[in-house]
């Protein structure tokens, strides 16, 4: 069976996430829904990855099998005109060997999370960013993602419901950039747990509030407790942006 | 009286544009309903400028006098408070002289708008963007630019409902930035003539599209006939940026 990989660009505000769950509206039953129609049966699609209720994604990845071998073109429109006003695009269809798994394969996934921080409220972007209207403290933010990088037990970042075996991960990039309101953070890493960016960059907002000092992050990683990290910060700040294979 | 500019931010999707009406949602008409609350009394907001139902503001600029002098901040902070949820924000309140017109002192107005230009729709900046899934010319288009910028008369450009005294325009800016599959075009002027900007970004798609050159631009300006000119690009992706003085 010939096997698709796809790339998807999602605005998640009104999904209860990308997972299928009963009764919810979610990425991967629109995108299953999409392909019934398409193939007039029922298609299992496998993503790389769950987002959270409200969280985004530039480019999510994800596979699925079908029965017939349709062009990768064919497939990309297919989708996306059974998409259509669904906040779900499918920005790319390559054809991949049956060896490729959007989860498994996958060595580092990609995350930005978006901060306007700024007196006045959002007007253009709401539910895009997250709105903090206290001046925060970048650069003692941007001195703590050092801490973040490199291989730790992050189960001070984990939420209580997250089911991975391990909590080891390994984060290779955690960078704070700003342009004039506009904060990024950029955090990749080999994979993560659930939570586990909303909880760095909720901790990350304590240091930016001057709350805690950033060589404290060090500690919160050592304790091992989610309760002495920060709060999750809001899902609609976050982006999946892509996934390295 | 005290007398106030404000600069404001909007989200025009659902707006009939900046320019109170009988019955119509407009951003004017909601400030003066804040200005109500604030107050107690009724307020005239003077614009630097209409804008069209649908379009996007980064930075309108407006001023108006009240009976009370108020602070500044304390302004800033009522009017954002009482204009929770409406896609409208404050970005900037500051006391002017008198003399201060947001309309006649303001010697440039800066425009830009957004195309978004790929295969796959939009999913994430739906309605803050134009779509176009063929491929532009984007280099032939940025050629394009040159032959807007300097004093003319721009009757081809012109919407006919415009009730402009005078056709003769100034546009010292006209500029295609790229970056991937986005694509913005800014464009300034002293003032515009309405839908001008409009009317310029669909004269250059039909560059972009092949179907004028670049150097046909100067005989539709010397025409001064709006049919010659390309038809009117849709609000949606225009956004008012900043103001002059």
């Amino acid at each position: 069976m010939p096997r698709y990989k796809i790339i998807v660009e999602y605005l998640g505000t009104k999904y209860s996430g990308w997972q299928k769950q009963n009764n919810l509206n979610t990425i991967q039953a629109e995108i299953e829904l999409a392909l019934l129609k398409f193939c007039g049966h029922q298609i299992r699609v496998f993503g790389s990855g769950r987002t959270d209720a409200g969280v985004h994604a530039f480019g999510q990845a994800a596979h699925f099998d079908l029965l017939t071998n349709y062009p990768a073109d064919v497939v990309f429109r297919a989708l996306n005109f059974y998409l259509q006003n669904t906040g779900i695009a499918i920005l790319n269809v390559t054809e991949v060997d049956e060896s490729f798994d959007a989860r498994f394969s996958a060595i580092r996934r990609n995350y930005l999370y978006k901060i306007i921080n700024r007196s006045a409220p959002i007007a253009i972007n709401q539910g895009l960013a997250l709105f903090i209207s206290r001046k925060l403290l970048i650069e003692k933010m941007q001195e703590s993602c050092q801490y973040f990088i490199g291989r730790h037990d992050f189960s001070a970042f984990r939420s209580s419901e997250c089911r991975a075996k391990s909590p080891i991960k390994t984060v290779s990039k955690c960078q704070i950039l700003y342009n004039q309101d506009i904060i990024e953070i950029y955090v990749s890493a080999d994979s993560f747990l659930q939570h586990m960016v909303r909880n760095i960059v909720g901790t990350l907002l304590m240091v930016g509030d001057g709350k805690i000092a950033p060589i404290h992050i060090q500690d919160i990683l050592k304790s091992g407790s989610r309760k002495n990290a920060g709060p999750t910060a809001a899902a609609w700040g976050l982006y999946y942006l892509s996934v390295d294979y």
